[in-house]
């Protein structure tokens, strides 16, 4: 078993916030990220993949594909965009970098073993200090 | 003469666009960038001063003070902050890289010139491929 | 289950030794790193923790708590200190990078429990090409 | 247990290629990565070992012995060389990264037993958005 | 007056010999960069252009522009090749990272000039530890 | 006219204070940095020379000289040091990073010389946010 992981890059805004809550609310719980007028990140996506190595061709899976995938379904959706307002896998879900990690791994898991292998982790950076990973359920 | 660097972060949503153009017209000049949703970024600013080292302290300026300066007039109002609609100093202005930081000079020179040193270069990172620099003019 | 990590830093000196060996013994044992003088390091701590996340509000626990609660156990404590001399949380142990990492498990366990969580790693970076590993016992 | 990693580099040639295939079924498969002329990386190599900490000296194996095994064992054999051509461990191998990973999990292991600990994990990076990390079977 | 710089990376292969050397001559002195069997880096370009803010955009020049000529007219031709045997605007020079980042400003300036800009710095990282800076002549 | 950057890292200990001052007047002006019983940092060495490449070798100056005249001058003399107490170079000198830039440029420059280049710039990182650089006098 070897395990393989890509990583990817895309920058968009975001907000924290309950709709049922007020502003005054959202800050409380969630501080400067319930932000009305929204703030964004760079972030930085970890796919990693597992399985054998094939025996014709030394590799697991064609990491040029494996891009493509990310790229195709992930990063096209989500680069440069809002997440809370643009984003159809994320709609009516809550936009921290939890929810969006566990969604990620929603959208990649059968692209995943299209290409011969198993999604093992998906690894969200928001910022170099905070990073959230998932491992499915 | 020795030039010290303080790097501060913050993150935010901006849009490049110009109000007197269509949604398309924006598109075609600024990209994905004029996305009307917005979309953001982890900034990395680097503040360059210059100055003579002081005989009675072996530094040209106390980096806790330069810090607190960067945080009380740049960071305090730009971070977790939509650029284009929040920030006082980026009225009526491009929220580009290249403008915000020529906007981070004007706001930091008197201010570095009060703790004994020069203001030399503002750099600003908006990911890990593209900053500018800015040194004065 | 969700994975979280909040990085935090700080600088400190140490020295690997024994009181019961010379200075010849230790330099044997712990090469340079036993200067009777000190030598020190930037320590860039990494706490991982992990849980379900929150229907409530999307994440799993509010990482501002988090990362007061390990300025205020750990930071605190350690930087710009002397970890031999000056930790109480380290009095009696061995400085090593090791040693340190188990003692910071088990000054955070019991507050992160306390965040609706559970510690999963401490991971701590002594330098660039050196860090450990440590997930309980 | 504890867990301690120690980080090395190389830089090498390398190319992707099955002998039996002509240069276009080669890049076919292999795509850019099978330059009959061959391309290179700068390659960082993360050796993870696991065991006890030594109640006599506070750590878990002497960093600097473990970093002198990889230094004989892996990096002189192949830093600044031709994977395909000149590394003995990868003869009649494919010189991917996968399969470079998995080697030199087996050039290490004995080495590390040797040092009082057991070997982990073998990452290996071959550009700052692709790496394989293998665990033994 | 502003700077922008652009991040490209590419892989290749190279080697350090005069042809007119025995391998024991080049050995002496390009040491194990001399290799005839090749070794390789993944280099990091930054691509620094200078000029004035246009006042109808608010930026410099379009950086998807300029990170388009670079990909033409540089990574598309060194990009998983042999800089010795395969780049053109490398044909009988030595393949130093010194001799390459001069001679990527002479292949970038026109096409920078008609971006509205002025090349100011070509920046080559071989590696973590050496990089090589050229502002023309 | 080109300019190479070799960085070297280095791991020590040091105090800012003046002994002719209290320890709560030390503290006043250097805060934490006055530590009497020390703390230290993982340092960035950056050493920049310049001149004219070798039309005979294709390089400036040949790096491994370059990295052993490091090595030789400064790294053996400052790693796992304490700066204050053992380092000849800055006896009777503030220990910041200020005149430790300034003093290992007086240390390089007739080396520097020697290997048919000029020195151009000691850029010093202290930590990921704090950095100084100095160009001569």
């Amino acid at each position: 078993m070897i395990y393989i992981t890509r990583r990817e890059r895309f920058n968009a805004a975001h907000r924290l916030f309950r709709a049922d809550f007020s502003d005054e609310q959202n800050k409380e719980v969630f501080g400067k990220c319930s932000n009305p007028n929204w703030h964004g990140h760079n972030y930085e996506l970890f796919v990693t993949v597992k399985g054998e190595v094939n025996p014709e061709t030394g590799f697991l899976t064609n990491l040029k594909l494996l891009s493509q995938l990310i790229k195709d379904r992930i990063i096209e959706k989500v680069d440069h965009k809002n997440i809370n307002m643009e984003v159809a896998f994320m709609k009516d879900k809550f936009a921290s970098t939890e929810v969006l990690a566990m969604s990620i791994w929603d959208e990649l898991e059968t692209g995943v073993q299209a290409l011969g292998a198993s999604l093992h982790c998906i690894k969200l950076h928001e910022s170099e200090n905070n990073f959230v990973e998932y491992f499915g359920n």
